[in-house]
């Protein structure tokens, strides 16, 4: 039965690609609607090698291979529980020869990969800087959505020392950060090149940002079409039932 | 009459604004949407000393003299002839008491006005950066489109210097420039604190980028709703309809 492999606390979401599952734990951590959609704007060709920062429940990796022809997918996760939930969904889906989970710290990525190596970076990061009046800095829903155990510069930093030249590095983060990404982006020879912002709905502020950036490109960026997720209230727009897979 | 104070291939326009009109030449250059949108997403407040670098006509000082409590407003211009022209509509709209034409160029725009005398910089520069293959760089519309003259490091630069601690600068631009205009602003302490983008259509890449800089402020910015111009072809959206004031 499938259930064997669930821990207490955990169940089993369908992905709405090729039958993929994946484990998560609501008590812990649950994807959101970034993961999803970063997976959707990245482009990963045939043959192609990606690495995800920070993976948590392994949900980019597992919809990158199932979205694309890329050859590898290796998701980097510093909470062993995270990792390990990842793991049992990569064997659940039958992915082990095409998803590798690795325990480690984005601050120590280059001296774990290859320097290089990589045709493809993604990542879904900690989004919050200011991490005055968490309770508990050892949780794992702090530790993903604050900059507790690794900063903005740092994921920059590895995924551009792991990108060979003109690999992408694909990112979603919050529209307020939008200056320092670009300048910490630029620092690291990262050239932001495409980029989407994502609006709740047609007159709403929006509340992410997906850039593609390539590693030593010049300075020009194509700004896409705004990505609308809701029509009305409760009704996604049919670009997002899309990306769901619906 | 009216018609005595025009020259040849001259006409006057309606501004919709205080009954305010402004002379144009069509085979010389005319304001697009770009200038009166800026217009409208510029914050002048009671009493604040506005200067536009690159003025031409004088749209942006004569529409915000129009919209804003501002106390004093002045265009800078290189252009003999758009600077003569912009005069005349100041007469014709019996502003010159609070709106000041001044000839000369941007790159030298801290010697000629006082050191951070200003409370608000508003620019619509020339957009584009690659000046190959123009047929005459003396003429009025490719000084006003090419970065003939002045390139936007200059524009950046002279609006630094001429602003007050606080001081806020208002640009429109083009978004493939969106990364360099974010750099440049960062280099020279004009920190991006809210931008909006122009998409033509609500399912179209933006055409224009709207930001408002804080000198000397933090690096937190709002990306604000999506400005949408045409609801369909030819039918502007409630809101363009609103800021030309129709």
């Amino acid at each position: 039965m499938e259930e064997d492999i669930l821990k207490p606390g955990e169940r089993i979401d369908d992905l709405h690609r090729n039958n993929y599952k994946i484990i998560q734990n609501t008590n812990k951590f649950c994807f959101g609607m970034d993961a999803v959609l970063l997976s959707g704007f990245a482009r990963v060709l045939q043959g192609e090698r990606v690495l995800d920062l920070g993976t948590g429940t392994g949900i980019i990796p597992i919809l990158l291979e199932a979205k694309t022809e890329g050859r590898h997918f290796t998701g980097l996760e510093i909470q062993e529980e995270s990792a390990d939930m990842a793991r049992r969904s990569v064997a659940l889906n039958k992915l082990e020869d095409k998803v590798d989970i690795v325990i480690g710290d984005i601050k120590e990525a280059s001296s774990i990969f290859e320097l290089a190596s990589f045709d493809v970076v993604t990542s879904n990061p900690p989004y919050m800087n200011h991490n005055h009046g968490i309770v508990n800095p050892r949780e794992s829903k702090a530790i993903a959505r604050h900059e507790i155990l690794c900063t903005l510069e740092d994921v920059i930093r590895e995924a551009g020392k792991l990108l060979r030249p003109g690999g992408r590095f694909y990112l979603v983060h919050r529209p307020f950060r939008l200056v320092e990404i670009m300048n910490t982006l630029s620092t690291y020879k990262l050239e932001p090149k495409r980029m989407k912002l994502v609006y709740p709905y047609v007159d709403k502020e929006p509340n992410m940002v997906l850039l593609e950036c390539i590693k030593g490109a010049k300075s020009m960026i194509k700004v896409e079409a705004p990505l609308i997720v809701y029509k009305e209230q409760g009704v996604y727009t049919d670009e997002i039932y899309e990306i769901y897979g619906y």
